[in-house]
C-alpha cells in the first residue's frame, strides 16, 4: 500500500488551529504526519519540567482524522539549558574551536553526558507516547551528518577514538604498523598519546583520518542505537527510521539503516541541481524546474538499499527551498512528478516538507503545501491529484533491478582522504556510472559489497578500493558480466598498497597488476580508440602490467580496457561518451532490453507499471509502445508530464 | 561659502616643517586642516603622561595662517600601554579569537572599560585644546567601521546584547516569540543564556542577527554620543563631524548622522572602482583613471541627507592610493574635477587627504598633495586651479532634487542576513536605480524611510523589507509617482513574514499580495515584453496574487509590473535596459525636463549653475544648451573635463 | 667526479632487505645513499630510550657495497613523547592556534626547550655513527620551511623576537622612529610590549612585517647552525648540507647556504608545473610530461650560489609524485634527462627520491625506483644507462654564465608585504627575466647583492626595493651593461621610501627620480613604441623625474626604459616580447653569441660540452653545429631527448 505524508510543527502553532490543519490533509489524502523532532524545548522547557501533553493532545487529534504520527526524538536540537549545563558536549571544528548553541546539530556525537541525556529524554517520550493508538513509528534524530556535522575534534571525541582504536588493534605496536607510523616518526607509544587528525603542517596518515573516519560514522550510529534500543523495548510494534539527505556521505548509511525498520530520506530536487557540485550552468539552466533526472532517482535507489528494500520520502520539496545559492519555483506538477518518481523506485511513502511554510526563524522562504497565512500553496492541488492515482499503484511490488551498481561509502572515504588526482571525486563517478545506465531506460539497483549479486546480468563497480572478502566471494558466485572501474582494490583494510600491487584481490579474477597511476589534469584527456569512434579517457589513468591483449588501447598502445572471460576493467575513467557506449555494448550484449528514450525523459519499472517521467522544459513526443495500456497521462509528455501504463505482458 | 581642506599629520613631521606646510597650503587656498586623529600616542606617551603642548602650537600656528583647524579624537587608535592595561577591550572575530594591537580600529565598541578611557581622553584634549580660536570643530574617531569591525563578539559586546535585548523586548517570551526561537528549540529562558549569533553549524536565527545588527550599529552610534556630549559641553560653539566611508553599510548612518552638526566622508573613486564588487572588468578599464561616474555622487547624496543637508568630503584621494588590488594614476585633472562634482552636490569643503604622502608605515604609496621629500605632486596644482575657481560657487544654494531615492541600512542587513538569492545584494540595485536615474541627467536626493516626501515627482524604492509606518504616512502625504522595487514589506520589524503576506502595510496603496518567491540564478533570466520591446527580469521573480490587470508580463503570463494610480510595484529586479526605460517613461510621463547625455558624462544643477563632467578617457562633443552662459570650460570636453554654465533663466 | 645518490628508509624495511636493496643500488650506479632524516621515533622510541643500532649496521651494510652514507639530523620530526613533554614547543600559525602532531615540520624554530632536544639527539647521533667510515657527510633536517611552516607566531618566537629587536635597535625609541610608529599610535615603550604583525584589523606597518620576516629567517639559520657547530666539532671531516626546495623564499636561503659545506635541493619538475602558480593551462599541457624547461635550471642556477659553487640534487623525482593537484607520469627517458641537465648545471651529485616506493602512510602515491613491491619501476633503468653516461661529465668543469642574475629574499618579502599590485610577484618577474635570457640560449649565474659582478657583460636586476651599499659598490666596479627593472631602490632598509625618493643609492649611478607609482591591472597594459615595433608594459608603471632622454616611450610620452652610459632603467614591467626584445638587444650589443633555439628547447654549456634539451611531447630536429663533436644522442631530439657535444675549441 502506497501512501502519502507531511511534515508538521504543532508547537508553532495555536493548538486551536490543529484540529483544521489535520481535517485538511485528510482531505488532501495525506495519511502520515512527522511531528517533534526539534521540539526539545516544549518537551522540556526547564531541566526536569517535563510537558508531553500537547503531543498527548495533538496525536490525540490525529487519531480523530484516522492520521498516523511519526514522532521524531528531538536530540538533534538539544536546548540552551542543556548545553550551558555541559558545555564541552558541543561539537569542535578542524580547528578545534567550539560550534555554538543557535541553530541546530550543536552536539558532539561522542560525549557521554550528552548521551545520558539523549536516553533520559527518550525514555520520557515513550512514557508519554510511546504505546499511543495514533503513534505509526518513530524517527531517529534529524539528518545525522547535515551542516558537515559527522566530525567532531573533541575531547570526547578523542577519548572515545583512542578507545575505539584500542579495541580494533589492541595494542599500539599493531596500530603503528597498520598505519605505517615510522614514516616521519608517528609512532605512538600508547593509545593515550594519540591525536585526532587534525591541525597537522601538512597532510596527516591517511590511515589516522580513514580510522577517524569510521570511527565517528560508528559514533553516529551507535548513538542511534541506543536511542533504538530504548524504543524497541519502551514502545513496542512501532516501526523506526531516520532521515538521511541528498550527497550525504559522512558515515555509513548502509550500517545506519540495518539498524532500522525502514530508511527514509529527504528529497529536494531543485536544491541538489543548484548546490551540489556536479552540474554544469548550462545543465542546471535546462533542469532549472524540475532538477537533474537521474540525481534523485540514485538515492531512492541507494536508500532503498539502505532501507533493505524498505523506504520513504520523509521530507520532499513542495515548491521552492531556502537553502541553495537561488531557489526557483518548480514548474507546475513537479511535486505530483517527483512523488510519482519515488513511488516508481518502490517508496511506500511520500511526505511533504512542510505543511504549513513558517513566517519567523531561519526557513521562513521554504514553501509549504500552505502559505504562511494558512492558504494552500500550489503544491496541496498537486498533493491531491495524486492521492487520487495512487490506488494505480496500491498493488504493484517493486521487481529487482536490470543492472547492480556497487556502492560503498569506505570507497568515498579513501578517495577523499587521498585522491592523487583532485578532480577524482567518487560521487561523481558513480553518478556518471548510475546516469549512463539510466540513460539506456534500465532498473538499477544499488547495493553494498556484501550484498546478494547472484541473478544480476550486468553489475558496475565504478571504483572500489578496499574490496572486501565477501565481495570478492559475491562476485564469484555471480555469473553475469562485471564492469570495473578504476581505482579497484588499490588499498589494503589499513589504507596502504596491497602486497601484490592493485587491484589487490580482484588479481583472484584477472591477472592484471596496476604498477603506476598518472593523474591528470582536466585539459589533458588521453584519447582511445574503439572500433572506428575516438573516445577519451580522463583525470586517471593505469598502467598495468598483464599478459591480458587490451581491447581498448589508448593512443601510446597501453590497454584501457581489457577483458577477462566475464569481467572487465577500465584502466582509466571514461568520458560521457566512451561510458556510454561500453555501458550500451554491455547490456546489449547481455540481450537486456533496451528503451530507447528521448534526452530529459526517464523511465521505470514498478511491478507491471511502466512509468515515463519528462524532466525537460519543453514537451516531448514519445514513441509508443506495444503491449502498454496507458492509464495516466499521453505519450505525449509535457514538461512535468508522467506516463503510466500497464504492460500487459507483466501484469501480475 | 565653498572652500578647501586638507588632512595632515603635525606628529609625523619635524615641527619647523610645521610653518612652511601651513603656509603653502594658504597659498594653494586650502583653509581648513583636520589633525589628530591617531595621535594619542603622542598626547598620551604613556598612562597619564599627557601632552597637549605640541598640538596646540600647532593651534596657533595654524592661527597665524588663518587656517582652521579640525581635531579628531583619537579613539579609533588606543595605544599599546591601554591595550596592555586591558586586554579584553579587544574585538572578537566572527570565530571568536581577538583582534591584535598593530594597525588601527582594534577596540570593542562595547567596552566600558574602553569608553571611559575614551571620554577621559576626550576631556583632556578639550581641556587643552577645546576653547583654542583656530578650533573650528572636531572629527569623532576615524571612519567607524572600516576593515569590517563594526561587529564584535566579545564578552563585552554579549553582555551589553543581553542588555539591550532586555530593553528591547522586556520579557524573554516575547523575544522568543518575536524570533520564532520555538523553530529549532532555540528558546532562551532568561537573557543572561543569550549567545551572540556566531558560530552556529548552520545560519542562525535571522532576527538573532538583525538585532545583533541593530545592536552593533547602536553601540556605535551610542559611542560617538558620549564623546559628542563632552565636546557640545566642553568645546561649545564648535562643529562635530565624523568622516564616513564609501560602500559603508555596517551601522545606521542616518542615525549617526542625526547627532553631527554636518556629515562628511572619504572619497577615494580609483579605490572604489577597483576594488567594489559592482563593477565588471570591461568598466574598470574604461573608467581606470576617472572612477565611476555615479558611484562617488550617490554618496554625497547619500551623506547630504545623513548631514541633513550639510556636508563635506574630509577625504579625497589626491593621486594613486595604496589600499586596492591595483592603484592606477588618475587624469590630470582629476582631482579637481572630483572636488568640483563634489560642490556641485553641495559639498561645503572639499578636504584632500593628505597633505603630504608618508615615507613610512601602513600608507606610504598613498600619494599626498606633496611627495615624501615635500615637493608638490601633481595634485598641488590642480588645487590651486581649483581655488581660484570657487569664488563662482560662492553664493549657489542646492536646491531640491528631482527624484528621490528612498535608502535603508536595514533594508541593507535584511537582504545580506537572509538573501534567498545570492545574486541579490541591495547595494548593487540601489546603485544600479540610482544610476539609471542620474543617465538621465537628473539630480537625485536620497532619503531616508522618515523623510519628508512632499514635492517630489517621482520617488523610487529599490527595496524596502520593512516598511515602517512613517514611510506609509509619508507616501499618503505625497502626490508624486512612486516605483517600488520587489521585496517590499516582505518582513515585519522581527523579521517575520507578515500576517496579509508582502507587502504587508503597502497592501494599503496597492492591493496585491506575494505568495511566492522565484529566485533565480544569473544565467536564467525570464523575458518581459513591453510594447515592441523585449527585456529581461533576473535573480528575483515574485509570484503575486491580485486583481490588478499587469501592464507588463513575463513571458508565462504573471505580472512583471503592476500600477495601481501613481503606484507602481515591480514583481521582479530589471535588467538595466528595462529599468531604463521604465525610469524614462516615468520621468516623461511627470514631464521631468532630461538632458541627453553622451556615454560617460555626467550633469548636475547647483543653484542657478550647472555642471557637466565628462568621465570618459577620451573628449566629448556636447551640445551647446540655450540659456546657459557657459562660466569654466567648453562644450568639447576633455577627458577629466568639466564645463560650468549659469542658466540665465535661474540665475538668482 | 659526478655521481648518483638515492634516498633510502632502512627504518620502513626489514632488515633482511637492506644488503638486497645496497647491492641493486650499486649496480644502478648509485654511490650515495641519504638516511635517517624522519627516523627520531627510531632512534629514541621513548625519552632517553637510544637506539643507534640499526643506523651502524646499515652503515656496516652500505660500506660492503662501497657506497657512502649522508645522515639526516632527525629534528624535522620530533616524535609524539618529545611534544608531550613541552606542548609549547608546536608552532602557532597566523590565527594564534597551534599546530598538531601528525605529520612533521610542527616545531617552533624558536623554542629553545626544543632547541635543547635537537642539540642532545645530534650529540648522541654523533656518538654512534659520527665517525663510521661510511658516513659521507650530513644534512640538518628537512626542507626547512616546507608547508608554510617559516614563520610561528607562538608565545617563544614573540619572545625571541623582542630579544631580537633589541639587538637590532638597541633602544625603542630608535625603533619606533625605523617603524615609524607614530602613524596610527603603534608606538612602543618598550620591546616587552611588543606583538608579533598578526590578526591586526588591517595590514600591520610593513617594517613589522619585514622584520618579522628577517627574524624568521634567522631562527631558521640559527637552528640550523647550532646542529652544524657540534656536526664539524664531533663528526670532523663530514661534509654539511640542507635540502632546498624549489619556489621556497620563506628565509634566506643565501644566508643558510653560507653555513654549508655545499647546498642541494629537492627537483620535482612535474609537481612544481602542475603547482606554482606561473603557469597558464596550455603551457602546463605542453611540458605535461616534461616540466617548465627553465624552473628546475632557475633553482639549479640559484642553489649554486647558494653552495658557493657546489650544490646536489638531493631529491630527484623518478616517476609521478603524490602532492600536486594532478600527478602525471614523466616521458619515458626524463629521469635521465632531468638529472643530465642538473649536471650541466653543476651538480656533483643527483640522488632520486626515493629506493622504493612506500606502500603506507602519507607518500604512498609516490614514485621510487622501485614499485612497493621491489620491483624495478620505469625509473630504474634510466638511472642504469645514465651512470654508464656519467663518466663524459667527468672531468669538466662549469665555467662561468654568461650573464648573471641578481636574486634577492628580501626583494621578495618586500614586494609580497606591501605588493602595492596585487599581480606584481617577485618570483614571477625573476622568472620572466630568466626565462628570456635562457631562451636565447645562454647560460645565466644568479647571484646575492653582494656577489662578485666582475666579468660579466651583461647583468640583470629584475627588481631589488632595498639596495644595500656592497651591491652599489659591486655594480661600481663592473664594466658589462646592467640592466634594472623597475621598484629599484625603493625602500630604506627600514621599509621606508629614500629621503631622496626612489631609487634611492642607484641615484649615483642614473639621475632620475621616481615620482609616482601607477599600479595597473592585467586588463591594462600600457603601450610603448621600440623602433617598428609596439610591445606592452604592464602592472607597475612609474613615472620619473630626470633630464634623460627616454629610448623607449609610453603611448603618453613618459619615458619607459632610459639608459645611462651602461645602465638601463626600465620603468615598468615589460612584457614577454618586450622583455625578449631587450635582452636580444643587450646580448647582441654586448657580442655575446645566441644559439638559435626552437621553442621548448634549452641548450648549457659544461666545460668544453654542450648540452641540447628538448622539452617537447614532439621531435625536434637541431641544426648541425660547427665545431661540435657529438657525444651523446643525435640533432634529432625526441622527446625528453638529450644531445651531448663537445666543442672542440674549448676542450680542456
Amino acid at each position: 500500500m502506497r501512501s502519502l505524508g507531511v511534515c508538521y510543527y504543532p508547537e508553532h502553532w495555536n493548538d486551536n488551529r490543529w484540529p483544521v490543519d489535520l481535517r485538511q490533509m485528510q482531505s488532501l489524502g495525506i495519511r502520515y504526519v512527522r511531528v517533534g523532532e526539534f521540539a526539545w524545548s516544549r518537551f522540556e522547557p526547564a531541566p526536569g519540567k517535563l510537558n508531553f501533553g500537547w503531543l498527548q493532545h495533538f496525536l490525540d487529534l490525529a487519531g480523530s482524522e484516522q492520521i498516523k504520527v511519526i514522532v521524531g526524538t528531538p536530540t538533534a536540537t538539544p536546548p540552551k539549558w542543556l548545553v550551558d549545563s555541559m558545555p564541552d558536549m558541543l561539537a569542535l571544528d578542524e580547528n578545534g574551536l567550539p560550534l555554538q548553541f543557535g541553530s541546530r546539530r550543536h552536539y558532539c556525537f561522542s560525549h557521554e553526558g550528552y548521551r545520558n541525556e539523549c536516553r533520559r529524554i527518550v525514555i520520557q517520550l515513550t512514557e508519554a507516547v510511546g504505546n499511543h493508538p495514533s503513534l505509526f513509528g518513530w524517527q531517529i534524530d534529524n539528518e545525522f551528518g547535515c551542516h558537515g556535522t559527522a566530525l567532531s575534534y573533541s575531547t570526547a571525541a578523542r577519548g572515545r577514538f583512542q578507545q575505539w582504536l584500542q579495541k580494533r588493534y589492541q595494542d599500539v605496536v599493531s596500530l603503528n604498523e597498520a598505519w605505517g607510523n615510522v614514516f616521519w616518526s608517528m609512532e605512538y607509544r600508547n593509545f593515550a598519546e594519540i591525536e585526532l587528525p587534525n591541525r597537522t603542517p601538512t597532510d596527516p596518515n591517511p590511515a589516522h583520518r580513514l580510522d577517524f573516519q569510521r570511527f565517528s560514522s560508528d559514533m553516529i550510529v551507535e548513538f542511534m542505537q541506543l536511542q533504538i534500543e530504548l524504543l524497541r523495548r519502551l514502545s513496542p510494534g512501532r516501526l523506526i527510521t531516520h532521515n538521511f539527505m541528498g550527497q550525504s556521505t559522512g558515515f555509513d548509511h548502509f550500517a545506519a539503516g540495518r539498524e532500522l525498520d525502514f530508511a527514509s530520506w529527504d528529497m529536494y530536487p531543485l536544491g541538489f541541481l543548484a548546490s551540489v557540485p556536479l552540474f554544469s550552468d548550462e545543465h542546471r539552466l535546462h533542469y532549472l524546474r524540475s532538477g537533474d533526472p537521474d540525481y534523485g532517482s540514485l538515492h531512492h535507489d541507494l536508500y532503498r538499499a539502505c532501507g533493505r528494500g524498505r523506504w520513504w520520502i520523509m521530507e520532499q520539496q513542495p515548491g521552492p527551498v531556502n537553502w541553495a545559492p537561488y531557489n526557483p519555483a518548480p514548474f507546475p506538477g513537479m511535486v505530483r512528478f517527483w512523488a510519482l518518481e519515488a513511488f516508481a523506485h518502490g517508496a511506500e511513502v511520500v511526505s511533504f516538507f512542510r505543511w504549513r511554510q513558517a513566517p519567523f526563524a531561519q526557513e521562513q522562504h521554504h514553501a509549504g503545501l500552505q502559505l504562511p497565512n494558512g492558504e494552500p500553496d500550489a503544491g496541496s492541488a498537486e498533493v491531491a491529484q495524486l492521492s487520487g492515482e495512487l490506488p494505480i499503484l496500491a498493488d504493484e511490488k517493486l521487481g529487482r533491478g536490470d543492472v547492480a551498481l556497487v556502492f560503498d561509502y569506505e570507497a568515498c572515504w579513501t578517495i577523499e582522504i587521498q585522491p592523487q588526482s583532485k578532480q577524482f571525486t567518487y560521487p561523481e563517478e558513480v553518478f556518471r556510472f548510475y546516469r549512463a545506465i539510466r540513460q539506456r531506460g534500465l532498473d538499477v539497483d544499488i547495493v553494498p559489497q556484501d550484498a546478494d549479486l547472484t541473478g544480476y546480468r550486468l553489475i558496475v563497480v565504478p571504483s572500489l578500493p578496499i574490496v572486501r572478502p565477501e565481495f570478492l566471494e559475491g562476485l564469484r558466485r555471480t555469473s553475469g558480466t562485471v564492469l570495473f572501474g578504476p581505482r579497484l582494490g588499490a588499498k589494503t583494510e589499513n589504507f596502504q598498497i596491497p602486497a601484490k600491487l592493485p587491484p589487490g584481490p580482484i588479481q583472484e579474477l584477472m591477472p592484471l597488476r596496476v604498477i603506476r597511476v598518472d593523474s591528470l589534469p582536466l585539459f589533458a584527456p588521453q584519447k582511445v580508440r574503439w572500433g572506428e569512434r575516438t573516445y577519451t579517457a580522463h583525470k586517471w589513468i593505469e598502467h598495468v602490467d598483464t599478459d591480458l591483449e587490451p581491447i581498448v588501447r589508448y593512443e601510446d598502445g597501453r590497454g584501457a580496457l581489457f577483458r577477462c572471460e566475464r569481467f572487465l576493467y577500465l584502466t582509466g575513467l571514461p568520458d560521457d561518451q566512451w561510458l556510454n557506449a561500453i555501458i550500451e555494448t554491455l547490456i546489449t550484449e547481455q540481450k537486456i532490453s533496451i528503451t530507447d528514450l528521448p534526452l530529459g525523459v526517464r523511465t521505470r519499472c514498478l511491478g507491471s507499471l511502466r512509468f515515463f517521467f519528462n524532466y525537460n522544459p519543453h514537451p516531448v513526443q514519445l514513441e509508443s509502445i506495444e503491449d502498454l495500456e496507458v492509464l495516466v497521462g499521453d505519450y505525449k509528455l509535457p514538461p512535468a508530464g508522467v506516463l503510466i501504463g500497464r504492460d500487459t505482458r507483466r501484469t501480475p
